[in-house]
């Protein structure tokens, strides 16, 4: 089951981090985006170039150290055809690197609409009874407003090609409460999704008592994660919102067992544009922009582990 | 604006129905399937390249009597790559034909996220200074469930590009209820989130008093729907359900007002498979699948004219 590998991954790194790969065409250093400029012009294509070229550089300095990596597909579709080109190519490498891939999709349809998307993204789709693999992600997120006709045609998916889920719970933007933390019957929308979540991925339990149905729990609204933690106890956590939105390791240290285990908790900027940060840019110039990210991961790694029991340097 | 090009389209037509391009590959008749699949074999692209044949061959047949169309991005995106090309060309197509495009893609993300889902459908997306148009739907779907970090985004994009978009409220299928009908205050969410989508919209209203920030809202839950009318009187509805899944003319003619507006009917599958059903395969041959497209939407017209006063026969 995937959830036991991501598991097995992040015991074995001692690292719970997962790292966003949520380019932009900013980010991305000149000797990179140059070339592509010089060869296809100021275009979606040679920013799609660049935005793939940037990933496979920091794929090469973190592969070894974190278990898993994000790509936000938002990123890639800003730039049409050639945009979802790069998005596919680096889920293809960091595959091939050895990552474990969560597609950050957040999609939502209903019935047979969400089944061409679980087509498109963790099943198969069928040509004439000739099946193939679209995107490849691992994991995708989901969006859960539209009830379990938006849920249920993933999992069976999910069973059939090892590959799980992260469903929104309790997101990490400030006004994720306008809808997320409406009061019905004495609890919060969050806790009847999150029992919703749970009841979905009740028949998907690995061997180490995490479903491959997740949920996504911001880092950012402590009390809550920690609430939900309580409610979800088979449920693993992706965690946004550590680092650039204000997220620390202190808060999110609830969100973990007695073994290390319960959530993967996502840094994006804070690691693919760390060469821009205060904190690395006179260490590393431009062109070591990935050894940056690679120091940067290494940092958040020692910051998370300094707040989980299990791995607490002595 | 364009929610005024979609109003002045409906009452230049008399007709308040958009058409959902959704088409599977098994909807997609031999002799244009047979050629792809013999060009490029059993293949996404050869699947890809039928579905978009198949749209084109129906909006040869329906430009003139319908004001729009609504391509359901899943379909294509089951399909990768080559899949949304074909999305890409269909909206070409069909603007090119006259149609005004709603892009089925219910995006929900949030801040700079939800600003590259912005920019790669309704805004420009930006290379070094140079600006580019991408999927170029007119008005998208999206998902409140993130609250307003996940919709302001769009806003400033549809007030400099005149787009629209459609916010889902309360959905067509049968499990919709398991969050948007949980109570909150004395009221369901849906309603909360009709209160969010109008105050959304309140800054983009048009000449005919209807913001360019519509909602969805389903055809198979009239009373719900009724209410929601109330609530909302500048906010023009998409309302999926009608036909396939139940929706009849007699509970949507509630959301229209005494000028004949208010809504747009969507139908996918009883017009674009019309000759696979009973009512129109005997009067069609396969090969003629586009004219029954055509004999269904007029049906269509002449059923939701049937209770909408304005329109009523003499």
């Amino acid at each position: 089951m995937i959830i036991d590998k991501l598991i097995e991954k992040i015991k074995c790194m001692e690292n719970p981090t997962c790292v966003g790969l949520d380019p932009r065409i900013e980010y991305v250093p000149s000797f990179i985006k140059e070339r592509y400029i010089e060869k296809y012009g100021k275009t979606p294509q040679a920013a799609a170039k660049s935005l793939y070229k940037f990933n496979k550089y920091i794929i090469d300095e973190i592969y070894d150290i974190v278990p898993c990596v994000k790509p936000q597909i938002a990123m890639y579709e800003r730039f049409g055809i050639h945009g979802l080109k790069a998005y596919l190519k680096t889920i293809e490498y960091a595959k091939k690197s050895g990552l474990i891939v969560i597609g950050d999709i957040k999609r939502s349809d209903i019935a047979s609409t969400a089944q061409a998307y679980s087509d498109g993204h963790i099943g198969r789709a069928d040509v004439e009874g000739i099946k193939y693999e679209i995107f490849k992600e691992d994991f995708i997120t989901l969006n859960p407003y539209l009830g379990s006709d938006s849920i249920t045609p993933f999992l069976k998916d999910c069973k059939e090609y090892e590959k799980g889920l992260f469903v929104l719970v309790k997101t990490s933007n400030p006004n994720s409460g306008e809808i997320q933390d409406l009061i019905t019957d004495g609890k919060p929308i969050y806790e009847k999704v999150s029992e919703l979540v749970s009841k979905w991925g009740s028949e998907l339990i690995g061997k180490y008592g995490f479903s491959e149905v997740g949920a996504v729990v911001g880092a950012t609204h402590p009390k809550q994660a920690e609430e939900i933690r309580k409610l979800m106890p088979n449920t693993f956590f992706l965690v946004p919102g550590y680092g650039a939105q204000g997220g620390k390791a202190e808060d999110i240290s609830v969100l973990f067992n007695e073994e290390g285990l319960g959530a993967i908790v996502n840094s994006s900027r804070g690691i693919i544009a760390a060469y821009m940060n205060d904190a690395y840019k006179n260490k590393f110039s431009e062109n070591d922009f990935a050894k940056a990210s690679r120091a940067a991961a290494i940092d958040m790694k020692n910051d998370l582990r300094r707040c989980i029991n299990i791995w607490k340097k002595q």
